[in-house]
């Protein structure tokens, strides 16, 4: 039983059966497709506004490309210390973007808090040229924690980013188990909340490969084409990027999977939070647990097969997927149950 | 009938029901499963020595990575002024490389001759601080022209790159369709022929998505990882690249695949040879025929309602694929025969 | 007696002096000092309209950092193929580009022909996601074979990289040079004639380190503080490059120096091509003299002790400077005819 | 009367002479003249071993190029979070790295702690793919605070870096400061602590702009001429910047006026320090004085046209240099006793 990470699953049945309907013809490449043109389609209807879209293969392409056209080369991305792109893109944005600098911030529950933001933009040298220059703020929404950011929490720190001229990035590797969690629209965290351009995760959540950068200002778009080109991100047979998201957002997919593995990770929570000596370490609001516990607890759960991260010290992390059997986390839970002492 | 691409058309059947059975279950993610273990294996076996893999999923991420280890960023790469990486990837070897410049060739035929190549090397300012320093030489192998390097070709060219301590990559997004014209084993026109790293191509021959990059030389390795990495070219459910490759390698379907595509491409070339007004302008050695007409004939053939590129002034290329219907050929060359007025 | 180039000749004495009399108390630093001031209004009365200055100290980083700023990361940049910045910058206009590409393009004496450059634009791929896109065209007054391009010549081929929407920079490492063979002003070669940025050069021209890059189009100008600065080229004690600009540009200093340096070109130029078996591989336009001869000569000319530099096979480059001796010209001319056999 | 930094102050006599004397005659270019030979010699009596030595002309240029070949663009340099590197220098080290991280560490009066580093370096990531990789630390000797690594400390981080196999950079813009501060051989906070690269600064101590890059670790100097000239700073007429280094070097010279800033700056602190109301932020042990007073005082001493830098908060920052007059700093002290109503 695997609580390693989300993307030790597979894929769901729906989203490879597009895979295969997408196989008939041939069809143009690079991107004129009719699929490809759904897509984009499909996304403006979810978020309720015209949006350019460029699919790509996995969430540090989206978040590396998405930030380059935020950026210059001497501009500053402010962004969470623990997010994906400052800790686990081996430098990722500053290869897309030509060098330039991550500013991390620290918050609780991985969360960036609006006053700090604007202390730290405030000092940020805007216009002294010994400077790197604020240029854009980027939010992970579902964060590294495994909190969710609200339409509120976010329109504040967009609100900050805007005053001080910063554009706005998203990275929604789990994206759709956050709008599951706060039951909203897609729109309620991003365009209406100050969003510029959305990572629109779907690898995590029942697809092979297949991400989604959405630009919410179009005009923002217009290089995109090319720096995802000149990195390689640019798929031939790009239907099968395609028909990967098609599916993923048809009948609602997406969210059905998302509420899914959100509701394990609950129950999950709730049996491990119930036992002696067992902690969560952050707000369980997403598909992923913090969970901090003895070491002799921590280590017979390994010794007993079961799979998760060691995140730090005492805290281990366990993540739940679109596909997570109910009766995998019972066994867990129980597994802990009996280390805790309990009979 | 779509003779515009090799990547117009969708993957073969083998390929698809590989990605279904490598569904099943939990598996490591960022390459540790067990398929990605075998593609190494089974492309150990194919070329007769040991190798370090890397899977990707697009030709110009394979190859611009696979530059990007072999030249310093004040290095030159030398390349036919034709060739995939310096005419059609949108610089992305200047980003991946840090801004190492290509040096394009002429040759006939889409081939590089090392006389040529020599003289150029020769001139490249190897040890002088104003110049960019030779680093590397790019083969493409099948040529952008449809021809094919003989294994003594390849040799004649490594040999001058190595004298002038050049490394050597092999451009192989149609590599199967040389092999398979050639005859030859696939180590006689990599590195026993002196190629150091090979981008093996699956997409254009069958595969969604799935290109190899092949290290001959294991320790020029060893920074490949991060680089690709920092590209956003690690895929996290890497299982499905992998099996890509792996259905591609098993049984000979990469060979298989590819001695059809070139089949029909001979079937297409002698059929247009043979009309009065056409001539074929490089050898048809592989899947690719570019072929001579007359501006009447081209458009007689665009508004039949076939699909193909008008390559420059009165030269078309036709490209087949591991799909194409030995009728959709003969239907083609009986359209261009009537515009021919013959009947 | 040195004709290797100019620079390896001194500063003018001037200039040197100006050196010392800015020497003088406390100053702002980073280019908040009077002087610097003082050179944009030098500069703005010498070309005659309202322009943004950068001093720098190389010639190098005045081309590659005003390419920066006309070119994205993915563009294309148009020179002639002896361009010093396709040549002899180790790859420096990649770099502070971000990876841009240069487009080589072959024409006689150093020049570009107008039509040449249509040609190369029409087929250059704008707006195609798999070529770099053409961005700028750079000329270079004095050109490397030591011609000058007439007013007319310039605005020719501005004209045709404005119809393809390029930006147009000049290198201007011997600009003094031209605008003294042409008689002509500033502006005629610049701005006028369709210029946006120029490398004003006087390191070659009696300075000791100092080159203007200068903004016709001042919205051009906007990041190139930060980039200028995160190259390392913003000087701390910057009244030291705007002293030597300064100087260079009181009393027609500049243009003094240039015009001497010309004549000592043509007096050579003239003395050599009298001679049997000597021939100028172009006209001799500004302070360079590329002169064919047979190799017992040149060989001759060396054991004698002078210093130049063999181009290619039985073309030398001479040239001359803002000091050169008249008596060391006619010293070589005299060991020439001598060694052409001529008493 | 200007405190604003030592970069607002003039060349040392000695210095400007140098240049004018170096003017003479012609000399092989881009560092091939006698001058720049013996600025290396200068420097390998200096620190009493071998090295390899490069003259650039700012700081900034020495920090970011000698970086560049201590750090994969995927590496990770760790460095104090107040050092120029990190904070003042606009993502240059990015820029000439091709996208390296700084991981800026916290640390008291400026300086890294050992303990500090091990604990970063020890989850630093080494190894693991996802995260970028640590190559190397950068020390600031003297420090942004005004303090001075002892040979012990610096020898203790070393060591933990070299435990990790980073190499260790150090910006020694004010490394005159340092030695005259600790009274030590250069060697001994250099290369015999554990030191591979020295910036070794001579700008802020009476040159116009000279630094030098100095290589103890000759085998890592390989790529640096290459690097520096793409980076547009090798210098044509290099002698006049080896003439400032050679000048600065003999007869001590530069250790002189270093000398002389840090007395002028022990005797401002200790002036400022017997102030009712004053405190020194940091311990005065080079030519910086951080000094917490009333805001009153610091409109005060502003109004009465004192020139000096506002830290953050209640801190000035006052730095004296190789020139400044004593009674320079006796009228500032006095006016402060006056601010502080002492008659």
């Amino acid at each position: 039983m695997n609580f390693m990470s989300d993307n030790v699953v597979g894929a769901a049945p729906e989203i490879l059966a597009a895979l295969a309907a997408a196989n008939e013809g041939a069809q143009p490449s690079y991107g004129g497709d009719p699929l490809t043109a759904r897509v984009t389609r499909d996304l403006a209807e979810l978020f309720e506004c015209d949006v350019t879209v460029f699919p790509v293969a996995t969430g540090t392409a989206a978040n590396a490309l998405a930030l380059s056209v935020l950026t210059p080369p001497y501009g500053a991305v402010y962004c969470h210390d623990e997010a994906h792109v400052q800790v686990d893109e081996c430098g990722a944005p500053e290869l897309m973007s030509g060098g330039a600098k991550l500013v991390p911030l620290a918050g609780p529950h991985g969360k960036l808090d609006a006053m700090a933001l604007k202390a730290a933009l405030d000092k940020g040298g805007a216009g002294v040229v010994h400077h790197v220059q604020p240029a854009a703020l980027t939010l992970t929404q579902t964060t590294e924690s495994g909190t969710v950011y609200t339409p509120d929490e976010v329109m504040a720190l967009t609100e900050v980013a805007r005053a001080h001229k910063l554009r706005v990035h998203m990275d929604g590797a789990r994206f759709a188990n956050a709008v599951a969690s706060l039951a909203c629209a897609p729109a309620d965290i991003t365009w209406r909340a100050g969003v510029d351009v959305l990572s629109f995760g779907a690898t995590k959540n029942g697809a092979l490969a297949a991400e989604a950068v959405i630009f919410f200002d179009k005009a923002l778009a217009d290089s995109f084409a090319y720096r995802r080109k000149r990195a390689g991100h640019l798929f031939s047979k790009m239907r099968f990027l395609s028909a990967q998201l098609d599916a993923y957002l048809t009948d609602g997919l997406w969210l059905r999977l998302a509420t899914h593995a959100n509701a394990m990770a609950t129950r999950l929570a709730q049996g491990l939070d119930a036992l002696p000596g067992v902690g969560l370490r952050s707000p369980v609001q997403a598909n992923e647990v913090f969970a901090v516990m003895p070491e002799p607890m921590i280590a017979g759960l390994e010794a007993a097969g079961f799979h998760f991260y060691r995140w730090d010290g005492a805290c281990i992390r366990l993540v739940t997927a679109w596909n997570t059997d109910p009766a995998h986390v019972d066994t867990f839970v129980a597994a802990a149950r009996g280390l805790a002492g309990i009979v």
